[in-house]
């Protein structure tokens, strides 16, 4: 397992925490939390099934841009 | 048909919105429009369907406060 964690701008309430996990723990060996006060997904992930650019798209598929 | 215009506390985002708004749609006779950036949910109804404490009730039912 591998550790990332993201600054997602514009995930300001807990409908956009639950948009942001649900698309995160859609990924096969993906388990997130988000903390919305501090902007922040901490992801844990199986890079054997998941690359970092697949859980980037899925924040921004969740509708939130990652900062660089 | 009457309108009100109700303050609402912590609708943060597009989500928020389509919660408030979903609350009070699903009253009979109900039409409404939240606006984000203002944190105003304006509402038109039917006094013959419903009343503002039903109306006040489906914002805090969304999980959000009116600002009294």
């Amino acid at each position: 397992m591998k550790y990332v964690k993201y600054k997602v701008l514009g995930m300001s309430c807990g409908h956009c925490k639950a948009a942001v996990e649900g698309e995160l723990d859609k990924l096969p060996g993906v388990a997130s939390g988000a903390d919305v006060d501090r902007g922040l997904v901490e992801v844990s992930y199986d890079e054997q099934k998941v690359s970092e650019e697949q859980l980037e798209g899925a924040i921004e598929e969740a509708g939130y841009k990652v900062e660089a």
